[in-house]
């Protein structure tokens, strides 16, 4: 089992941007505990990250076929990104939404999410082992409707 | 180490509650996953569930000394329950929610959250294993506060 | 047959209450009456009355099973209780809401109700009489349905 | 004691119009079941059925004196028919909301009536027989306001 | 003169509650400086607190008769509790609405107070000492129309 | 110069509408003192009265030939006759509105005209004299443009 | 196959109306087009146009037995006329919606269509030859339905 | 009788101001005009400009004892002016708005006037003879009043 | 110790204005009453009333000097007087607003206080009584501060 | 004539996404039917589809020198491409906008277009014809534009 | 050229007004250098500041005739000073509006201007020396515009 | 000191661009005159443009490192591109916001920047003159902070 773990504009500064907010670990060693952890679980973690919301799409639309979901922490597209949003929706793969800091409770805007309707659930505010749950979450999602 | 895991008004019908939405496993199973998933990471598991904002209120008020957090799903009180919000808020322990379902992507008035603003994070639409995430989540935030 | 009356919040005061608004017949005279008109059309009502949502919820949860539908009046809690709505649902019994005076025509809170989209009708306006009407209304739809 | 049955645009189309929602009931079985109910309770009801807002004022206009009260079932008037409500409260006789369908729990404008403020009261979801219904608790108004 | 004093959810922790902003004084504290200041002024101050809704309506229901008037602190009921608001208003006293801290410039949802309408006045942002103020004005209020 | 008088829907029952917001003096004596007053500025009035919008917008066209100008009360289509206003702008001639009542300070949806963009000014609130200084207004007006 | 042309009110003035938002041809031009286009794609068109809501509903009441699509302007009607809307769905044949000018791009009003939902697809701004290709669009979507 | 005819800020400047869309009349020449029409009609016209809401508010409570009413030209006051508001609803007169241009047609908050509610009437859009209309109207409704 | 005693718009009227909602007491006499109650409590106050929000805010900067706190009635400022708001919050004294009727349970925009934000507290709805318990309450809380 | 043919973010995936709603036809099977319509028509049609709105503008900035008009499917950018519309007015070219879907039907979001107040028409929910009548309603009006 | 530079309400206070957000610099230590700097650019700057709307108006009014252009720092009434706004749009002069903090980052209010449609640009957020800069750019552009 | 000059989406356009709204002025003469204006002032312009909100993101992520602050026009971005905010605030320099016009006095959605909170200031609707402007007070912003 292959499964995309995407993250969209400013989070490759993960580590340097806003620590207090966002903690101290990077993304590569995000991305590395992601991969390992998927490893256990007996599934491949693809990674990917760009500023670009074309290149978000792009990838997803590459990197689809024969993946079994996708955990996403789409930064500040969270918030209007309607076309990553339809791309997330064309791929008809369960779609876990990942966020470091309780968006809910900062900026009124922060609040409200388009990926949201087109993801299964979502994981906010526990940091960046959030990423693990969602990761632990969506594999045990897609075994079980895959038996 | 002592942990809250507080559930809302209906929570009580797990399995029985249209289990197309949340599934066929009982309050009572989780409670108890929830207890020796929670004696794996030495942390005491309390668990209490009512139908009334005041009795959850009541067990706040008394259970908060000596508790490390709380994990709560306050039911359809996370929409309009904001005494209980405040008896969160006043407890100032770190508070995590969970949702079985994916309230962003239902009914309207289910995508406001009055619990979200005192929380630390939330996990929802991750079926009722999110519970597990939540106590996972909230005890690693716990030990890393006390170091 | 079994047919739950259900009153909310402040309606035990009925005959007290600003009797030019909600008439001078008390709670007790109508549940007598629709106890005595459930009789007629073959069915056993039976009457329940709280000032807590709680206990409406309780007392839904342990009355649904082998009830038939539910005739209520949820007062205040009409307006903002999410809970009882729920509860409501979950009960997968037609429910028909009563409330004495015209509630669209009076503050502008009062024309919101939580209850209606769980509700397969409503009565409004029309005295406590219109308690018997949604009665036999439901009597009458619930045979149907029994064909 | 004359009544007023009015029923608004689309409503002779009642048992060809979408049989789901609106039941398999002509206008015409529901006008005579109307009348007959009517002679039992020593009403003459005199029905009108319009697509035409304008002809609708002018019925109302014409008939007011010496009537009793009025059942009306807008139609879709219900929600912007600002005239035909004046022509109502100007009429300043008792009048019974009529609805077949729960608007309440339809689309959102559904929601919404001009009528209900000028109304003494509704019935709402309950099929056709809310017309049966809605006649004799006017019936009973207009009498007990006339001892 | 009986006059009531009663205290909505969480106002029992007061002394414990974020002292920043409702102060060190506890709740049983301002019960005692407000019966004594009501011997002073010729009225029995009789105290009730309560988490739940239902609770504090009962309250009202049964100890209306023969009181004065009464000064109430909701809590978060301030914002949601149109049963409590209905009860008030049944009760037909003056009603008297204390609240410690500022709510008018806290969060934007303490702004609105579904308890204001129904109360003829209100003291907010003036400390525990507000409740003896308010019960000075409601029985001098008391007296001048009992004259 | 010949000028339109046009009344909406209701306003044919003036004099027996709510004597105390109207006024008592008829639609038939309106038309008479504006034809007079008409005759002694040196313009002939053509008045019509509907209940429909169709026939107002039908007359509109018929008759804009030749008009200098149109007075109208449009009655509650003031709201919402979107049709009304098309058929009003496209006569291309200069409009006054005129209200016997003080709609800006009656229901909320009464303050919203749909008819005023399209007028040149309106008369509200000043009684039926206020057809007559509509009318002298207007002519002035056309005098004025005439030069 | 039969199809219905229909536009609604003061669209009978196009070509006299506003001709640099509507253009210099008439509705008769626009409709002998029409049926020509038609006789091309082997369709009857039959056209109507009224000023009246009422009138309008009638004729596609009568007409909708046998045809197989309608092609409406409802003019003004679009913005807020429900009782068309419902007629249109009560004939559950596809609507195409034609507007002559871009209503989206002019008062915010015109924005808002309540004929949209009902309607399949819409053509707006492109003239009155929009007409045509909203029936040859028709026309080719009925032919692709009845294969 | 004396009569308050009240110009508010920058009416001073008529005549000068935007003569596109105010006139080419000065306020000296309105306010001889009324003076003049007053007389005629038995009314002494007592004229008053400035462009402080305070000076507004001292000549209003200062001159209402023995005044019959007022006619106002509030400017941009009309927009915002509560206490301007206040202090004509407690001058207890009745009071008639007059603005020269169509204010419900230009910028959204011209539409919304502070002063209508406390205003028996207005007059907009008809230009400087609007205050001759305006005067006429307030003196007739002050005799009827008075007989 | 020094108090500032200020009242807004129209304020210069009590005893005469609308006494059934304001009460027949001067603001003389309220001033009075408030220099003797001030004595009383070791505090000189010093009183201002003006109609020109100007000139409020002139007194404010000339008068802060050396003040200990505000006690407030806006007026009808209170909803839209921002300059005056910013007047108070420049002064940095702890202000405390004062209102004799019940603002939040009247007309619509009354219940919106641009001054509350920089308030410390506010009364309202109890009475010109209400002046004086302000007064005490921001005594008591200077001296407390002081401390 | 050069014309250009743009489509936005997912539509590269057309006869792949979701057949129920965008039909089975592939974007390269439409680019070539416009292709050959436009050479029916004398007019060279120019294709370009990409995933990025930086790119679109790109190609708009490159490509509007020398051509007649735009036909545009922005996909989810229509709702929030706000820099591509700016780059559609810079462009000075009469813009048409088409959609396969009807989208003023589906989600809410979906209804509002950004591209729509810099087009001169649209065309929705008429399938993939839509484009070729876009073409065809384009290239006349250029035409005629150029006469 | 003459160039007034205005100030309004609590900007007299600058140097003692809060100077975290103000800055330590007075009003006359702003007016003397703007003078300055005027004489360099050869205009004449005319400084005014008051606290009372109708003075600023007046100033503007008077001083108009003769001068170049406006900048002005309007203080609050920035967000509901519509006379002064007006009197600014009367005065037909280019207007730069300067804000010495960024207000559309600060309350909500703050970041509606009324004074903005009027003015040709704004400087905000840019501390005392947004006066000089918007100066020279307002010169500037008066030397362009007399080419 | 190195201060970054950034623009976006379509304003490598200017010059070309509506010259009545953005001036004749082409962006390389812009950047050209910032950059002379640096060196006068002591500081290295470094500049950037692009249509996609990607590139930008790119280039302040990059280039931040040794920067002292940004002058930024973000073109329509500034009004949605929430993932470029995120990208200025994470560089935690100090950004001017410049608009050449006056985008407050727009279309309404152009009164919005999502880029102004996180700047310290902005200038709008001075043309092309304001970016030096912006760098001269940037600069001396620089400069002083690190005094």
């Amino acid at each position: 089992m292959r499964v995309l773990l995407i993250n969209g504009p400013n989070l490759n500064l993960l580590g340097r941007r806003d620590p207090d907010l966002y903690g101290a670990v990077t993304l590569k060693e995000i991305e590395d505990a992601a991969r390992e952890r998927g490893k256990a679980l007996g599934a491949e973690v693809e990674c990917f990250q760009s500023n670009s919301e074309g290149a978000l799409i792009d990838f997803i639309q590459e990197r689809t076929e024969g993946a079994g979901g996708i955990v996403i922490n789409a930064g500040a597209l969270t918030h209007y990104g309607l076309s990553l949003r339809d791309a997330l929706a064309d791929s008809r793969l369960p779609v876990v939404e990942v966020h470091i800091s309780n968006i809910q409770a900062r900026e009124r805007w922060r609040a409200r999410s388009v990926v949201t309707p087109v993801a299964v659930g979502q994981i906010a505010g526990l940091g960046w082992k959030g990423y693990l749950s969602a990761l632990e979450l969506l594999v045990d999602r897609i075994k079980e409707a895959a038996q």
